[in-house]
């Protein structure tokens, strides 16, 4: 039997988790955790209560994946994680079939690797992270701990994004550049760096 | 046996759709309809003859799509559609096996999906619609009938891409944002919605 | 038994190249022929010598790859695509199964399609050319030899990419242009052609 999960933050990023965990077949669903208790459309799974609920639903539930977007600032998922380790939810590594990871590369605990997203060989991505549909993560990458990827957003070669940054949609980041920690580089964007690295 | 389809419009984009339709293999491709009578280079398929033919033509074949590109306005391709439903032609939906649809997404008869386009969970794409190749429709984004997401184009999350939109290559639409009607998003842009929305 | 080939240069193009190998499985990875002679972290591939051993490593090994990387100019990978010609080497047509590549479309001798990248109907692909990562090349584009579609790149149908041209990350190529040869395009970028052509 697949072990359940619950996915914390029950928003339009939950909605693409939700796809990409039906589709790879290894957790089964237990229910979303969010603060806004009349929340609906969430493909039937229900709504398991609140953040004030999560020590309780240990008991019950071994996984979590957090499942809140992230956009401005990456603290509202920083807390969470550290929380939700602290109380011993395991964290997953939820990978698409309908994406490519490398072999020679490393993921994190608690980052998702959404649908048609590539991560090439020796790129290291961290914790708490999400690589979002169809972003690219180039070989010799390093992606930091509570960093976003957005969609189609491409990270070339050796490059080092650090932790905290988000990196916007179809966003370009050019080879062996380094970001700032917690780092907002726009949508649609040529980040080339910074002039003092 | 396979059933047959007629493609009304013999340029590239019917080319690009040749190749979706025969890697998918639901469909044997009768042929093309064009206006130019000395159309070549189409893979080997007849031309059956221009737009006058199609009454007649229907007689023989069940199933029609459109495979007229758009770029400036969707009328042809609007009033091709508005006539060939009315002469009784079958307009399929053609998903290419290289492309994701999510099982929680919807999409409309005459739209064709092209090679490693991706429609996430929760997206609605109406009818007549060129979902080209590589573009990716987000979560609960909506697309209305007769637009055209080009090549690499991205549709983030909850975005609302009104009848009639043609949104160019690789351009990006924010998330959450509303195009209007007929409106037109440039190639490599980045759209942000209108102030008043 | 694999063929097995040897790959000239040892970058992070290689590093990517390696795992596309890898992946197909058609050829044994002998090892690398770099100038640095204190090349590290090969993924376990040893290095053979350098370019002035290519002659003696010729007796050995039949099948040669360029996996020196090309931003600014291609003139090293020229100038190796005809000196290991010259010597006898034969240089394959290396396709990731993660790519897709139409039956309707033509690719030489020496060209890399990377993961993720797609190649459409009726478009033709030159000799020694890098076609990488999610790059995307439309119906009845020409792509001339010794060009690099670098990660991203959309070249739209019918563009004509003349030999010795880079096409930057995530840059666009409208539809039916025409480039120079050896020509650069920013990453990034929109390239609408010449005024003049």
């Amino acid at each position: 039997m697949k072990p359940n999960i619950i996915l914390i933050g029950g928003g339009g990023h939950c909605k693409s988790s939700i796809d990409v965990i039906e589709q790879i077949d290894e957790f089964a669903i237990a229910g979303i955790v969010d603060i806004n208790p009349s929340l609906e459309n969430l493909f039937g799974y229900p709504l398991l209560g609140n953040d004030g609920d999560l020590s309780k639903l240990k008991e019950k539930y071994e996984y979590a994946l957090i499942t809140i977007g992230q956009i401005k600032t990456p603290s509202i998922r920083m807390k969470l994680f550290e929380h939700i380790k602290s109380i011993g939810y395991k964290l997953p590594i939820i990978i698409s079939n309908k994406a490519y990871v490398s072999k020679h590369a490393q993921i994190s605990e608690g980052t998702i690797v959404m649908h048609g997203a590539l991560i090439n060989s020796g790129a290291i991505v961290g914790k708490n992270c999400i690589i979002n549909t169809k972003a690219l993560i180039e070989h010799d990458v390093i992606v930091g701990d509570h960093c976003h990827i957005s969609t189609g957003g491409i990270v070339n070669g050796g490059a080092n994004i650090r932790c905290g940054t988000f990196v916007g949609s179809n966003a370009v980041i050019k080879e062996y550049v380094t970001s700032r920690e917690f780092d907002f580089i726009k949508a649609g964007s040529l980040f080339k760096g910074y002039a003092n690295d």
